[in-house]
C-alpha cells in the first residue's frame, strides 16, 4: 500500500494532536490519569480522548473489536495507546504501528489484530529506544513509563523509526472468520456491546455473497427478524441488522439482547438465502 | 426575548469552542469515542466535555433534568449534544436549538424540555442539510453520523439556519409542575441524583410563595427537617434543603436517601406554611 | 525548602494549564460537568483531566492515597482540585496549597495529607477572597462555586496569596506508618486499587531497612511470594512486589486479590529478613 503521509512530521505543531487511550484499568482507576500526566508533561498541547477503560480484564479480543469500531473515526495522525497487557513485566515486546495514517502503541499480544487485519501496516516497530522512556521504568506499569512517553514523542513529530527497530512478525490472533457456503454463511457472536447488542463476525461482504435478504438463525435454531432499522420492528422483537460498524448484530428492540437471549460469544449464527428455504417448502 | 449574540460567528476561531456530550450509552461505551473522533476530525480545536453517559437507557426525562442542572454553567456559545434517542432510525426529527446563547443538538423527543421551558429559544431548526452529515449515514447511529458533524460545523462558525429549516412545533414533555395552594405547595420527587439525593420539582419560587420556612412531608406522611446546609443536622437525619441547582431536595445527611427512604420518582412531597401548623396546635 | 518557581505567573498564557479533578461524586455524576463549565467559563484554554470520581463516598484517606499516586506525574504548574467534602456547608476551611511546583485546592479535612507529607509546602492559604468565588455560593456545592473558580483564576496567573491568607495549621490525618524492628517491618494494607491489588503502607525505604529480600506474611500468617515482576510467578499465585507507585502491594497473578484473599484495609502485613528465618530452622 502507499505510504501514508505522516501528518505530524509535516506539521507537528499546527494543531492539537489526538492521543486516545484504551485500557482494562476499570472506569474508576486513577492509573489512567498517571498516563495522562506523563503525556501532558511531554506535550501539553495534546487532545486526549478516552475510548474505554472498561475492557474486561486482560480481554485482548474485546479490546481489538472496540478498536476496530472507533479508531478510524479519528483524524489521520491520531495516536492510539492500548494497555491491555497481561504480559507486563515479561519479555513480551511493545509495538508502535503505523497504518492508514494512524499510530498505535500496544503490547505485542494480538490486541492490534483488527488493525493489522484492516490493512497492511506501513511500519511495525519494536520499542527499544531507551531515550524515549521515563528515566525509571517500573516493571508493572509500562503504559505509563514506556507507552505514554512514546506516544507523546510521536505527537511532537518524532519519526516512528526512531522508537526502535522494524519487525515483521507481530503476534496475531486467530480470529473466527465466517464460513461461506453457496447459500449460507456460518458465523458466530463475538461479543456484547454496551447496549447488550450481540456483535457477530458476519460483515456486509458476507451478506453480499448471499445476494438476497437472508434468514438469520442463532443458537439452537432461534430466528431473528432481518431489518434495516429498529423502526421496522416492535419493542421486544429479536432482530438482525447491520450495525453502525458494518457488522451483523442481533438485538432486542428497546431491550438488552445479552441479558435476555440465550446467546453469547461463540454462539453460532447462520444466515441462509431465504429463497432457497422457500423452495424447500419451509416457511 | 432579545436574540443572543452568536459568539461563534463573531469570533469562531478565537478560543476553544466547547462541545458537551450527554448520552445513555453507558460509562464504558466506546461509541462515545467514535462521536469524538468525528467531532475532532472536523474541528481539532474543540474542548470536549462529558456531562454523563449513564443516563438510564432511553430515559428522556432523566436526561432533561441533568441538562437543566449543568449546561448553563458552560460559557455562552457552548454546544450541547444529547443522544438519548429511542427513535433512532425512525422518521423522528433531529433538532438544533439556540437558547440563552447556547446551542443544543438532540432528537426531537422531548429531551430538550428543560431547555425549552427555561427560556423561549431564538431558533429551533430541523436538521435536514445533507452537506453537514457524514457521507454515509448509518440507520442506527445518528449521534455519530448526523449530530456530531452538525455540532462541529456550528463550532466552526456555521449559522444554525444553515443546518436546515426553522420549525415551530418541537415535541414537548408533560412535566409535573407543583400545585400552589394558599398555605401549601404540592410537589413530587423527579429523580435520585448520583448521591442518592431525591430531587423534587419544587423550586425556590414555590418556597417564596409560602413566605416562611415550610414543614416538609413526603410519601405517606414522613417528615423531613428543613435545613439550609447539612451542617444544621446530624448524620442520618432526613433533611429537606434547596440543592445546588435551586430545587428542593430530600436527603439523608452523610447517607443515601434513594437507598434508605421509601420514596422515588413520583412520590408526593408537600410543603406547608409551618406557622399555620403551629396555630393548629401541632408540633 | 526553596520556593518553587511559579510557572503560571512567569508565563500564564504560554501553554495549556492543567486542572485535574478528584471527587466522590460517582463516575456517572453530571455535577463534575458543572464544575468544568465554571472552569472553562473563566479560562477556556484549560486542559482538564479527571483523576477519579469513584472515590468511596467521603473516604478522605482513599482520595489521599490516589492523589499521592497520580498528581506528581503531571507537569509543574498543574492545579489539582479535590472535592471529597463531608463538611460542605459547615465552617470548615477550604485551602489552596502550593507544593513541589503543583497547586491543590481542597477542603481542610486531611485529604491533602499525602501531599503535606511528601514535602513541606511553600504556601498554605485559606480561601477567603470573595472576588474569586461565583456571585452566588450554594451552601451544598463549594466545588463548583468556590474551588473551581479559585483553580481557574490560579491558571490565569493569579498569585496563590491573592486567594486568602496564609495559615499554618492545616488539618492532618493520622496515617498508619509501618513499625521497623531489627529484622522485621510491621505494616498494614491501606486499600485495594481498581485491579484488586492490595496496597500497603510499606515503602521501598522500609525494604532497604531489611537489607535483603524479605519473607512476606499477611493476615493470619498467609505467605505471599516475593517477586520483582508478575512474570516470576504463575497465574493464581499470591505475590508481594513493589508496585508502580513505589509501595509494597500484595496481588494475585492475573487475578483480583481483594476479591479472593481474606485481607482488606487494616489487615497486618509483616516483612521479615528471610536469612534470619532460615537460621531459626524454619522453611
Amino acid at each position: 500500500m502507499p505510504v501514508a503521509k505522516n501528518l505530524h512530521t509535516a506539521d507537528p505543531h499546527g494543531s492539537r494532536p489526538v492521543v486516545t487511550l484504551t485500557t482494562d484499568f476499570g472506569s474508576s482507576s486513577p492509573y489512567v490519569a498517571a498516563m495522562k500526566g506523563v503525556l501532558l508533561t511531554i506535550n501539553p498541547e495534546l487532545q486526549l480522548v478516552d475510548i474505554t477503560h472498561a475492557t474486561p480484564p486482560q480481554n485482548i479480543r474485546h479490546a481489538a473489536v472496540n478498536l476496530a469500531d472507533t479508531v478510524f473515526w479519528f483524524p489521520p495522525g491520531a495516536i492510539h495507546i492500548v494497555v491491555v497487557d497481561p504480559g507486563v513485566g515479561t519479555c513480551r515486546r511493545i509495538l508502535a504501528v503505523r497504518s492508514k495514517g494512524h499510530y498505535f502503541i500496544a503490547p505485542d499480544n494480538g490486541v492490534l489484530e483488527s488493525i493489522l487485519r484492516a490493512s497492511t501496516p506501513d511500519s511495525v516497530v519494536e520499542l527499544t529506544a531507551e531515550e524515549y522512556r521515563l528515566d525509571h521504568v517500573s516493571p508493572t506499569f509500562h503504559g505509563r513509563d514506556i507507552m505514554a512517553p512514546a506516544a507523546a514523542h510521536l505527537s511532537l513529530g518524532l519519526g516512528i523509526g526512531q522508537l526502535g527497530h522494524e519487525i515483521t512478525d507481530p503476534i496475531r490472533l486467530t480470529w473466527p472468520a465466517p464460513t461461506r457456503r453457496e447459500a449460507e454463511v456460518l458465523g458466530e457472536i463475538i461479543l456484547a456491546d454496551s447496549f447488550g447488542n450481540l456483535i457477530t463476525n458476519v460483515t456486509l461482504a458476507d451478506l453480499k455473497h448471499l445476494r438476497q435478504i437472508p434468514q438469520v438463525v442463532y443458537g439452537e435454531g432461534e430466528r431473528a427478524k432481518w431489518v434495516t432499522t429498529y423502526a421496522e420492528a416492535e419493542p421486544g422483537d429479536i432482530v438482525a441488522l447491520l450495525g453502525s460498524s458494518g457488522g451483523l448484530e442481533i438485538a432486542v428492540v428497546n431491550g438488552n439482547a445479552a441479558d435476555t437471549l440465550d446467546a453469547r460469544a461463540g454462539t453460532p449464527v447462520i444466515l441462509s438465502a431465504s429463497r432457497t428455504d422457500r423452495e424447500d417448502g419451509s416457511s
